[in-house]
């Protein structure tokens, strides 16, 4: 039986929101009208959708809609939210940004200096990456039908050979760039009215553009994977790639990296932060060969925290799942997100 | 002195929306990032952006947010009309669709079953029109937070010659290939709560993408200018048209055609339906010599109220304005819009 209300639980980026996509859309969509012709879209289910063009070269196509309560907060407000998230989706395609379309929905009664405050926010990102944008929407909603503000991003990039989650493989170094967790926690502490300042929580938006695309341009080869763990976190990230084949994906607790007070924050919560969002760290599945070098990399451009912290597995025993082993030597499994840890998260 | 806070003028289409737009994005992007290379963007402000691709064809590339109360209304519903909107905007720019993407952002608490009857009304006009779904976003937004529902929709399309309006040139016939303001009558018949079947209103929401490419395949280059003319309704379109150039657009009352029931819908509410929506009508400015063959072309898809309305003229007396010639032999400017005839229009 499904729900017979939407719940906030379909919009958490876990099991719930794949159930009703695929009621709402996936299920009525035959295969050649998901994707066109060399391309993928709908079949991948990726950061962005791929079409090819005639010169052998790709287009890749990202669209998200952000909604994050409230939309000004410690490290960022939904503008710089909007600009990063995008790019980040097209970094993680492999791709190189060549435009994005801003389209955004205002309550009518809100200041138009806030609303100015986050355009000029969502430009200076995309000025700093030096990617036009060119074109949009603007629209106004009465008073009490919307909360403030909503913007919709799109973008668009080219990429030679997009970087396809599919294409993940037995013996991948799982590889994060960086602390996980940080925009979920500061988000959660906000919304909770708690003192976001006492406890040392921001959160991550960053723009990961410029260090993907060296990396692709060095290791590009050895990079099977690449994901932005948003919506959901690394957990539901890793669940999804553990669901492409027969594939276990261990991780080991003690290796991934989560600032203290991120850790103290989910221990005093009760929540596990492997389900909470980043917005400036990339989850990359990296060939053993390379892996170490791939983080090297990515320490001598600053990303100190970047580190190996599991591998895929295909095994004849479990599959479908992640397994993480714990700091004390015990296994758990990570379960897919069955509901909403965090409404309007991004 | 800019309004301190944003009002549902600004979501008109009309002045306010420009000069929004102007202080939060126009103004602040520096012509180089407004557009990429080779290509159009924010310098033309068409119904889509214009990328260049390698083969020297163009990427045209359109995004909008629908937010149309009520959700479902005589004619259609917001799926339908965000995908029409969409393919539309494309079939404007003489551009045959690749693909779109959707991002639904759901209000907690709506009817499941409804959202279902709305993605199936989108992706039944895509499916009529061979049109893939590549990708999108699903977001929930808490009680309260958003009125129901809100698609935001991406569309990608290739020309060979995109229809760029600002070549609109002096001697161009105005064609419309049917009835306007039945979209906006309406809409705003039904959030007045009044009754829609007794005064025969119904919107014209209908995709208008065969009819247009096959006129772009005879008539390419006698079309100058193409716009589908939504928000604002007629009057903004060609307000727009006139403001490109020293250009008087000269339209006569008698030739436009409206139904009468919306006429006397309009009569009675004291509205001008040269400013309501169409969501099924495309406005062109077409070359004198071709402009006759281009209505029969019209007349002979069905279109049997398409019409000749008017002309673009160069004058050294008056410029950038919009004259309507009355049925009584009067001249009327047709003033662009300033405040909000009606919200949430789409």
């Amino acid at each position: 039986m499904f729900t017979m209300s939407v719940t906030l639980a379909h919009g958490s980026g876990g099991e719930k929101t794949q159930e009703l996509l695929t009621r709402l859309i996936l299920s009525k969509v035959p295969l050649d009208l998901a994707r066109t012709e060399g391309g993928h879209g709908l079949d991948i289910l990726d950061d962005g959708a791929i079409i090819k063009l005639s010169d052998g070269k790709y287009l890749v196509i990202t669209v998200d809609s952000y909604t994050v309560s409230p939309p000004v907060f410690p490290g960022g407000d939904i503008g710089k939210l909007a600009a990063c998230g995008t790019l980040n989706d097209l970094a993680a395609m492999g791709a190189e940004p060549l435009a994005v379309l801003d389209s955004i929905v205002v309550e009518e009664g809100v200041s138009i200096d806030f609303v100015e405050k986050i355009t000029e926010s969502m430009l200076r990102v995309l000025k700093e990456e030096n990617v036009p944008v060119i074109g949009g929407d603007l629209k106004v909603m009465p008073r009490g039908q919307l909360d403030k503000i909503l913007i919709t991003m799109t973008g668009v990039g080219i990429a030679e050979k997009p970087i396809i989650d599919k294409e993940l493989r037995p013996g991948d170094k799982i590889v994060v760039t960086g602390p996980i967790a940080e925009h979920g926690a500061a988000i959660l502490a906000a919304q909770q009215g708690i003192d976001i300042e006492k406890f040392d929580l921001k959160s991550d938006c960053a723009c990961l553009l410029r260090p993907m695309l060296r990396l692709c341009r060095k290791y590009r080869d050895a990079i099977h994977a690449a994901r932005d763990p948003t919506r959901g976190g690394l957990a539901t990230v890793l669940n999804e790639w553990a669901r492409y084949g027969d594939y276990v994906i261990l991780i080991e607790e003690e290796k991934i990296p989560i600032r203290p007070p991120v850790r103290k924050f989910c221990e005093m919560l009760g929540i596990d932060p492997l389900y909470l969002a980043c917005e400036g760290v990339m989850v990359l599945a990296v060939s053993p060969e390379a892996a170490d070098e791939v983080v090297q990399e990515l320490h001598s451009m600053g990303f100190e925290n970047a580190s190996i912290i599991g591998e895929v597995r295909s095994t004849s025993r479990f599959s479908k799942i992640v397994v993480c082993k714990t700091a004390t030597g015990g296994l758990r499994i990570v379960e897919p997100l069955k509901s909403s840890l965090v409404p309007r998260i991004c």
